[in-house]
Formats: C-alpha cells, sequence, structure tokens
C-alpha cells in the first residue's frame, strides 16, 4: 500500500480525551475514531490489526475442533425471560422496542441465543461433545464509557459455547478452551495469565479470567510472583493428549481477581504476593446446568432418559485485545506491534521522493516484498524524512526499512528493528532475505 | 469435516412458513434458524457461504483501489439530524434510547457517518480520489419481514462511498464500481443485469441496480431481451483503461426498475421489452453534495477555495445474495452451489460406515482431498443410502464422491457433479485428480 493514496489521517497532538496510552495511540495513528460515546469506527489501520486478531483467534478455535457459526446482534426480549435473566441484566443491556413495540435486545452475551439454537436442533447424546462459536458485534450500555476501544460500548467479541453430557466430559472442553486461550494469547505475542475469576451475570460454578498485567488495567489481581514469572507459550501442547496436567501447572500456583481474592484465606506468603492492575482480554465459564434447565435444552441417553446439558462459555475480547497489546507494548515514540497482529509488516520509507535513484530503488524494494507476500506500507509522500520517521515510530510496524540518496550511493539501506531499534546498513537483497525470512 | 461431528441440522419436512425456495432450503439444509422475526442465526453450513460471499466481494473492491474500515452498527441521531434525514427516514429505521435517554438508531445505511469522517480527516484535493467501503450488518425495520434472509431485518452488507473532486472525476469512480459488480456477481456464478433504479432515501441524480431474474424477486423490471441474453462475464475488463465504453455497452440497451420505467417514454418496441421479476443484489449512486452540503465536507483546492466533495454510493447485499444465487439456482432435490461460493467443495460419502473397506477407502480420498486443500464433507454417518444421498443433493455441494462396497471391488467410485447429475465410475486417482484439478 502506497502512504500517498491509503487512508491513515494521523494526528500531531495528543488528544485531551485520551487518558491512556492505547487510547491516545490508536487515535493519533489514525487507527479509530469515535461515532459517540463509547462507539467507534475502525480505521484502515486499526481495521487491519483487528482482523488480523480475529483471524488468531479463528485459527485457533477451529484447531480446537470448534465449529463457526453467527448469531445476529438483536435478540428478543423474550429468550432471556425464557433463562430468567432478563430483568437481572440491570441498565448495562441496551433495551429497543421496534415498530410493532416488540421488546428487544442487542446483545451483550449469547448463552441464551445458543440454548435455544442447540435445544432445537439436537435430540441424541451422540452429538455431544460440541463446540460452537461465533465473533460477533456486542452492545453494554456502560454508565461511562472510557479508554477508548477497551471499556467502549460497541464491541468485537469471540464468545464459545460447550455442551457435554456431563461435568467431567465439560471439564474437558473447559480445559481444552483453557489450553487453546493460552496458545492464542501467546501467538498474538503478550502474556496473558489465566486467574480465577467470579463469573458474574454469566452465573455458574468456575471461571478464569485471563489478564494481561497493565498499570492502566481495571481488574485488580493477586498472584505469586513465580506464576507472573512464567511464560505463557503453550502452543505445543497436543490438544487430544492430558490436558489436566497441564491445566493444573498453572492454576496450583495463586492467581485471583480482586472479587475472589480474601486476604484470610490466601494460601501464600505475602512476600511471594503481588498485587497489580491488568486488562481481562479473555474469560472462561462453567456454568453446568444454568441454562439447559431453564430452558429445556436435553438430550436423550441410551436408556432413553432425557438430561439437561452441561454448558460453559468461553470469551475473547478481540476489540479490546487491540488496545491491551499497545498497553503492553508501546514506547514514547508511538506502538510496537507485535509481528503476528501488525498491520503491514514493513515500513518502507523512501527519503527522497522524485529523486529518481531512490524513487527505482524504493519501487523495487516495494515489488519485490509484494511479490514476496509480505504486506508493506510504502511512503512515498513528498514530506521531510522527520516527519516521515516519527510517523513510522508512531504506527509501529516491525520492520522500517529506509531509502535514502547518500546510502545508495554505497549499495546500503537501512534495516531498523521497531522493538529494539537496532539499525543496520545493508545491501538491499540482504534488507529484502531478512524481512522476508522473518515475516512469512 | 467428518458429517458425525458437523453440526447441520437438516429438516426432513417442509417448513410451513417459507414461502420461496432459497427461505424452505436453506432452513432444510440446516443454514439457518430464525431468531425473531426477519433476524436469523448462520449455522455453520450457512455461515461459509456468508463468507465466500463477502471474500469475493473483498477481493474485488480491493482490487478496484477501494480501502476497507469498519463504522459501527449504532450511530448517534444526531448524526443525522445533521445531514437532513433523520426525520425523513420513516419508521423502518430501528430508533434506540440508550440508558442516558440519548437518541441511537441501528444504522440502515452509512452515507452520514462516512461523511463525518472524511470530513474530519481530510483537507486537501491531493488526497481525492478515495473510495472507503465496509461490511458490516445493517438494520431495516421491516414492517413485513419476508422471505427468509432475503428480505430480513438486520443483514450484512458491503457499502462503498467514493470522495471526488466533480462530476467527472465521481463518474469515474461510478464507472469502477460498475464494472466491478459486473466482475464480483459474474465470479459468483450468477447473472445479475444493470438497471436504471430510483434513488430512495439515499437520494442523488444517477442509480443502478443490479438485478438476478426470478419469478420470486421483489422487483419489476422492464428490459430488452438481448440485454437479458448478455453473458455478464466482464472479468478481464482493465479497470485502468477506458470504462465509459464498457459501461455504455451495459447501458445502451434499455432496462429499468418498475419506479424508473415509463411506458410512454421506452424507447423500445414492445416485441423486445421483456417484462418480469428480478431480485437486486447490488444499488449504486452518484448523490453529488447531497450529504457533503449539509456537513459541510469540503476539501481545498490549489487557489485556496473550499468545495463540497462529490459523493457516491455503492451496496451489495452479501445475505441476500445466499438466498438470490439460491432462488437463482437449484432444483426439486435441493440447492445447486455455484463452485466460487460452495460451502464445501466435495461431498464425500461412504455408503457402508463400519465396513474396513469402505472406510479406509473414504478416509484415504478424505485425507487426500484435505491435504490438497480441497475442502470436503464427509459423510460418516451411519445411515442409509438414501437418507445420504437425499441429505447430499439437499445442501448441494458442486461435486459428490460416493465410494461403496460394490465399487470398490472393481477399484471404482463414483463421481457426480450436482449441477448436471452427470455421474461416473471411475478410479479413485482419476476422482481425485478431477476434483482437484477443478476446485483449485
Amino acid at each position: 500500500m502506497r502512504l500517498s493514496r491509503y487512508f491513515l489521517p494521523t494526528m500531531k497532538e495528543t488528544p485531551a480525551e485520551a487518558q491512556i496510552a492505547s487510547h491516545r495511540l490508536m487515535l493519533r495513528a489514525g487507527m479509530i475514531r469515535q461515532s459517540s460515546a463509547g462507539i467507534y469506527s475502525w480505521l484502515p489501520l486499526g481495521f487491519r490489526v483487528l482482523k488480523n486478531i480475529e483471524r488468531i483467534v479463528r485459527e485457533e478455535m477451529d484447531a480446537a475442533g470448534a465449529q463457526e457459526l453467527l448469531m445476529p446482534t438483536i435478540q428478543p426480549a423474550d429468550l432471556w425471560r425464557e433463562s430468567g435473566r432478563y430483568d437481572a441484566y440491570g441498565p448495562e443491556m441496551l433495551r429497543i422496542r421496534d415498530r410493532h413495540d416488540r421488546e428487544m435486545l442487542y446483545g451483550p452475551t449469547n448463552e441464551d441465543q445458543i440454548t435455544e439454537i442447540f435445544r432445537d436442533s439436537v435430540r441424541s447424546y451422540r452429538d455431544l461433545p460440541k463446540n460452537l462459536y461465533h465473533i460477533q458485534w456486542k452492545f453494554r450500555d456502560e454508565v461511562r464509557p472510557r479508554f477508548g476501544i477497551m471499556r467502549g460500548r460497541e464491541f468485537y467479541m469471540k464468545d464459545a459455547y460447550s455442551f457435554d453430557l456431563d461435568f467431567e466430559a465439560s471439564k474437558r472442553s473447559y480445559n481444552i478452551m483453557f489450553v487453546t486461550y493460552l496458545r492464542t494469547f501467546a501467538r498474538m505475542g503478550i502474556r496473558a495469565i489465566p486467574m480465577v475469576a467470579d463469573t458474574g451475570p454469566i452465573g455458574g460454578d468456575m471461571s478464569h479470567e485471563f489478564i494481561v498485567l497493565a498499570d492502566t488495567g481495571e481488574t485488580g489481581v493477586f498472584a505469586e510472583q513465580a506464576l507472573l514469572d512464567r511464560d505463557p507459550i503453550a502452543e505445543d501442547i497436543d490438544l487430544d493428549g492430558d490436558l489436566d496436567a497441564v491445566v493444573r501447572s498453572w492454576t496450583s500456583r495463586y492467581a485471583a481477581t480482586d472479587e475472589k481474592h480474601d486476604p484470610a484465606q490466601c494460601p501464600v506468603d505475602e512476600g511471594q504476593l503481588v498485587q497489580a492492575r491488568g486488562i481481562e482480554v479473555g474469560q472462561i465459564f462453567y456454568f453446568g446446568t444454568t441454562y439447559s434447565e431453564p430452558m429445556n435444552c436435553l438430550v436423550t441417553l441410551p436408556d432413553g432418559t432425557r438430561v439437561p446439558i452441561h454448558g460453559g462459555s468461553y470469551g475473547i475480547g478481540v476489540s479490546r485485545l487491540v488496545g491491551a497489546i499497545i498497553e503492553a507494548s508501546h514506547d514514547d515514540a508511538g506502538i510496537i506491534w507485535p509481528d503476528a497482529v501488525a498491520p503491514f509488516s514493513v515500513g518502507l520509507i523512501n527519503l527522497k521522493t522524485g529523486s529518481p535513484e531512490c524513487d527505482a530503488a524504493a519501487e523495487d524494494l516495494y515489488n519485490q516484498l509484494n511479490d514476496a507476500g509480505v504486506e508493506v506500507l510504502y511512503d512515498d509522500r513528498e514530506e521531510r524524512a522527520g516527519v516521515k520517521f516519527a510517523e513510522m515510530d508512531l504506527i509501529g510496524l516491525p520492520w522500517q526499512l529506509t531509502v535514502g540518496p547518500r546510502g545508495l550511493k554505497n549499495n546500503v539501506v537501512e534495516l531498523k528493528r521497531r522493538a529494539t531499534g537496532d539499525s543496520r546498513e545493508v545491501a538491499p537483497d540482504t534488507a529484502l532475505a531478512e524481512i522476508i525470512d522473518s515475516a512469512l
């Protein structure tokens, strides 16, 4: 993509309303624009990050054997009356009346709806287990939306729902999601620690939140230092194998959100316990028959008896992750994207647009990178070098490749890694080979 | 995907509420389930088709130089007051009040919102032309939703918006979209004919609808027979070339929707004029300064004067296309998917699950097709052959590959093309080669 044609309205000034780094940087980098309180448009650069995160989530869910479908945003109120939580949900639910004065709502979550679908479609225990998920816009009418897309009102969420015959089978579905979440977040280049959490309006007996530590996080957490130091790379785990041991290795160390933390009951010495703040990027629940009993979601056993299924649900905040990753990965100059979610892999800077030598060399690199399938943002504008460097640091692409008249005389370009700032002068072919090798 | 594990709740009975073929077949094939009037969940099989259509639309929009972003579903009422159409839009707009009693709405379209974004981001004529699009859920509160997802309330639409300096430049953007639409629909395997159309609540001077002829369509059309016979394959057109001639070759023949047809003015002899019905799958508009003037969306010219941009908008009904394609392509036994949008390319039928020979041969074909990147739905259930054949015809995958004990004795399998019904006994390797060759 040529920056001269790209819709990338960056801002030089720091917007006054933005209190935290991710909100500031997303506005300044031209990733989002506010539409109304807590509701944002995703401009092309932000949209690309959102789609990259969505893709990783989807690939990992599919690898875990979950099946994707798509439920609508607008649900009938009667469905929530059937499950018994319409009146309980409170003012965060956006309640709507249609032209026929029927009560509707903008779904904040989908346990009720997926239970209805499953109940109307499945008859036999042989159809279990199933894990069905969707990635859809949700709405929670926050009384005071803040922190940009981190605590917005309209947000993009992956939510999965498991259907099993009993607690033991449900526990296995829960474990598969637990491990899948470790893999998913690790692939995005962030450390998300599972912590015992309150079940809130979803209900049920067992829940973990996956927390990215950050001073600006809204969740208070208490955890053992050893757990926070652990590297949550879990990509090699066989999902068909024994997951209990893996899950135990994470849950045997103390970690709880403040709602679940009880100092009197905490088994960890004060010296080992860390009190910190974090951002919840995912939460998983086992809630058993909380929905299947009131909604009559039953399967028939071999002996003809009918029993309610045991359910769990598993959320990942896809849009919130964009902010959480920035909170975890930025510096004073701007965003530092992990490779896997970066909107482009390479920012190509032409220091002297209009110079035949620079244009030819930059165009050649641009074409070769595109041909190799590497996503490049090519700054071909007639702008000062300082502006180009500052904007490229701001938007935080993993590689910066700079072509200038002085270097070209010696047949070198500058190759910089945004994360470390390491910069070297190398021959164009060497730079290409290194980028292509790392990006694919 | 193994059918024994797939969430595919097909129905044997024809649902009473479904009046047209696409609605009946989508319910029976387990593609959708109604949530409330005019609002549907997309089950895994339907979701795959929806995503295939979305992907083709996205690829063609990107190829046309348009840039993707994503605007929210919920918009503030004040935005529509600014453009002057909040009160005019009528009861089809779903109007909402949030917890602070602020007036919001579920967007039926996004001219106002994109104009605001563009106005707040772009200053100079040098930033033109631009074409920005998104693919997002919309809501129109139809008084009487019907025909399944064809005239639902919550629907998935691609809408693009062009920004140009004057009419001439806008006309070029319009032509690029006109030709892109021909390409897009042709890639999906359907004939969509451009016809002069009314501009309705979008406003403006010039509009074409792209119409798929179908007796169940809701749009009355009048067109020259020669135009309806024309093959709308336009994939080879160079978008950088002269598009006026291409567009003229389509628009010089008479074709109009009933709202624009005036028998007194129609230049075509009665014998050449066909009156028919069709389904609108896309519509394009040039509306000039209809939004930019009231909303003050201006760019600065070289001489310092500021002028309102000229706009157009370009919609494709992504979810409606699923139904339109079925209306255009089905028979008494079920759906006949064009290859490009089919949920899977191949339905693999094991006629005798449990027989070691059949299982081994079917598994081998299944693995080889998957390894080659071909999407296969493998019917590995213990069901009667008649049930398997009927369901495979119902869901309409382009290829059916059947493994049975009798054929295997002669080292043959049955390869059937759903569209033609042509069926041949061939060696497994021959079948594989033919499918892989056609599917990739």
